[in-house]
């Protein structure tokens, strides 16, 4: 119970101990263009440039970077967490000039500010920011932050690793133009892949580059292309088949599932775990109204070892709860109630563990 | 049976069923450790920047190049086949300038060539080659072309994606100061890491550089920090635990065998399907003395539907053979016979089925 990875479903680790298909066999291909139709249905939209990456969230970050912005272009980033501020060293990277929003580490992206950001840098191309940020607990109105954005003529990128399958990420009603996302939360698999989608416009600015994109591996050209499945399909990498057949499958489960009942169960997961959270004596470190429903932060109290309630919780429960990031380091833990682990089974194992070992 | 992925132990995809480890978790910075151990024992070297990439051989291609390039360096690439090439775009999309060397498809590169081309661009700073060409199964001298990049004063990248654990690749003897692999070829696992390994020099060249990487996934100083081990590890990206349980039984699969104990299997092996294949009527494409062993290429008998009969193969014998890539599409076949493949029943599992489509 982490920030992520958490525990699958058996049908996924089931599907990722299938013999690996060759990248190029008609059965992988077509299982690929299922992942695309799955994945449109998740991030709920048309954009056909949805596809998955091989590679982390972080490779998800990286790649919508390095294909919309070009050297020298200015970018305002929101950053009010680790996370956010990663999104601004990779801006820096790969040859653009960021300037940060700062916000409150543990609070909402407060959208005058952005609104006032924009206004004193009218030459902004694009902004970035972090829908819920996994070291705070804090879920932005991305909504509203990607509505000024527009007005000031902005293309969008917006990190939903955390929220996507968890709640409400709707990438074309919210004209989001370039998301990224993790396989290992809300979709419930395993670590180590990257759903992304990028919208029209989004692939128009790419394709109107004035300056080659800086990377191979992540060049949305070449991943388009080979994502276009049968008979139209470049090659470009070999995919990690075993990955793709446990994707596929978590995929299954959450359409099968429906998304929104899977938003409105770590919702209600979520509330369950904060009250009984409270009654043990601990605090939610993000206001109401401003919490990740699957990753739940507390204050820890006051005179507490926290390395050794994790090392007890891990050691004698066999529970992992994540650490502090960067400045809450020791403030604050952080509680993974997502995906196939957002039920009230694990909530009451989560809070029997904590309550024994703090007694 | 094509150039991989192929099939691996079934104790390999038996550990990637495993429940996901967080990639904070003790036991699985133990294992990255394990890993880190067994990875230098692969590739017979001692440096300490030996790990592997969350993604696949491709993404190593553009780390190694990405870390040791700054903008208009002169970089001379050996170019003999479809990933070399592959190489040389790399190159010119993170801002370096490449020389290329060109070679005959399907043959050795000729050392004389990028002797003669290092004398006439004396302030080349990198060189670059392939050790076993994928796309045209010839194998590459690259003991001899190392010597002749040293004596330039050149840092020497090399890509064994394909030699690693299947023929001899020694980085320390033979000075290789940044190479990268693929998990499921030689190593006999799934698809979708890149090992990789740096030279002392080449860390100390990445740390000496005027201008930032422009990468922040593949940043050397990043990923080092992140696999130091216990204690002194810093956050990077979240590993891709179950991928990493399968590298890691690979690689003791590999180790249990004995490293020179594979490369004389694979030896073995590629001798014995090479004259079963002239047997019915099959020539190599490479000449002897340049093959690659775990990867044969055979030309096309003229008259024959290449599609049909790759297609046959697959829904009548369920085996798969790898077309002709690039200018090599449609004139070759190329068979993978590495890992845990490489033994007797697939080679005359193979023979038969193909004498079978073309009778």
């Amino acid at each position: 119970m982490g920030p992520g990875p958490s525990n699958v479903h058996p049908k996924v680790l089931d599907a990722m101990s299938k013999a690996p298909l060759g990248h190029l066999d008609p059965q992988f291909i077509a299982l690929m263009d299922e992942i695309k139709f799955l994945l449109r249905y998740t991030f709920k939209t048309e954009n056909d440039s949805t596809f998955v990456l091989s590679g982390p969230g972080s490779l998800g970050m990286e790649a919508c970077l390095v294909n919309l912005i070009e050297p020298g272009d200015k970018v305002v980033v929101c950053v009010g967490g680790y996370f956010a501020n990663r999104m601004a060293q990779i801006i820096e990277k790969i040859g653009g000039q960021a300037v940060v929003v700062k916000e409150t580490w543990g609070r909402a992206i407060e959208p005058q500010k952005l609104e006032d950001t924009l206004k004193q840098n009218p030459d902004t191309k694009i902004v970035a920011f972090v829908h819920a940020e996994t070291s705070t607990g804090a879920l932005s109105n991305i909504k509203q932050l990607s509505e000024i954005a527009h007005k000031h003529n902005c293309l969008v990128v917006a990190d939903v690793v955390t929220s996507l399958g968890a709640t409400n990420v709707l990438v074309d009603d919210w004209k989001l133009d370039a998301v990224y996302s993790c396989s290992q939360k809300g979709l419930a698999c395993v670590a180590g892949m990257s759903p992304v989608s990028f919208s029209e416009e989004a692939v128009l600015h790419i394709k109107n580059r004035k300056t080659p994109i800086r990377s191979w591996f992540n060049d949305l050209n070449l991943l388009e292309s080979y994502w276009k499945g049968q008979d139209k399909r470049a090659y470009h990498h070999t995919a990690p088949s075993n990955q793709f057949y446990g994707l596929h499958e978590a995929l299954i489960i959450l359409k099968e599932e429906g998304i929104e009942n899977a938003w409105r169960r770590h919702k209600e997961n979520s509330a369950k775990l904060i009250s009984k959270l409270k009654m043990i004596g601990l605090d939610p470190f993000v206001p109401e109204g401003e919490r990740i429903p699957n990753l739940i932060t507390v204050k820890i109290p006051f005179g507490i070892d926290e390395v050794n309630v994790r090392n007890e919780l891990l050691n004698k429960h066999n529970l992992e709860i994540g650490a502090g990031l960067g400045e809450l380091a020791g403030k604050i833990w952080r509680i993974g109630l997502m995906g196939y682990n957002s039920n009230e089974k694990m909530i009451d194992y989560c809070i029997n563990a904590i309550k024994d070992v703090l007694k």
